[in-house]
């Protein structure tokens, strides 16, 4: 038989201990929006036939006379990518997360994962985009001084599903 | 007085608070560590005297003959700043993490967080580096294809303490 005086303690310890689940709860909370923080903005919905899934794009930098480069920060959503297609400037691509694919004509699938950074060669067909599983969020800049993307065929399922290997 | 029964209570109460404790630490430590990860690897210290402080440069892309931007990641220590300095190309600026400082001659210093980005017109002298309590990680995309950077005075601590004002 348990009395008042033994309920009041049990109450006591209980309060105790979901007050530290609840403080538990508020320390995590932070560190899951910082996982989800990411450094750029997510930009605008992508609604162009160029790529295939969703897409975001948010322009940092506009090419001008004096600096031709474009710079954007391309978010993927899982199984989302690009077109095949080429710059005749050429490309440097930035993993800023996730894990995401490129690929040129002719070449095995490449893995990019965070931190990873790629030069893709003026006029040479490539796609790029996010693994299938995991969004991926890249940097692309852009030289436009010798004139804009040209837009190839869709990547096919087959295509997008080829073997990957690892950049480094 | 306290019996037996009611030193044991509050033994039990302390332990409970304790581990409570001790789960909101280990709760945090990975948030810190997530807050730490950053995008691209530190690299190394930069030990030429175009810096003042603790500065450190991962190389990304190396320009070339037919991509000629280099694209490296600083991490400037709080503090740490670069030399005032040209760039016959100009260069694009991209806030990775932390808090920056970026100034042209005759213009006041702006502050640069994480997710901005700037662009650095050719010839006009400049620096950029940490506020003075939070360090910063940038990437910087540079045009080699009008030779390379010259290099000029240090940053004064009068120049470096000078009001801000954000970029947006």
């Amino acid at each position: 038989m348990m009395n008042i005086k033994n309920i009041a303690i049990l109450f006591l310890i209980a309060t105790v201990s979901l007050s530290c689940k609840e403080q538990n709860k508020s320390a995590q909370t932070p560190q899951t929006d910082t996982q989800q923080q990411t450094v750029f903005a997510k930009g605008k919905l992508i609604t162009n036939d160029n790529f295939t899934g969703t897409v975001w794009l948010e322009n940092l930098i506009q090419a001008d006379s004096i600096n031709q480069n474009s710079v954007g920060s391309v978010t993927f959503e899982p199984g989302a990518r690009s077109k095949w297609h080429t710059h005749p400037a050429g490309q440097i691509l930035l993993a800023i997360d996730g894990v995401g694919y490129y690929q040129e004509l002719g070449q095995p699938k490449k893995i990019l994962r965070k931190g990873d950074s790629i030069k893709c060669p003026p006029d040479i067909p490539h796609w790029h985009g996010a693994s299938s599983d995991t969004k991926f969020i890249q940097v692309a800049i852009t030289g436009r001084e010798k004139g804009e993307t040209t837009w190839l065929e869709a990547v096919t399922d087959k295509e997008y599903s080829s073997p990957a290997t690892s950049i480094f």
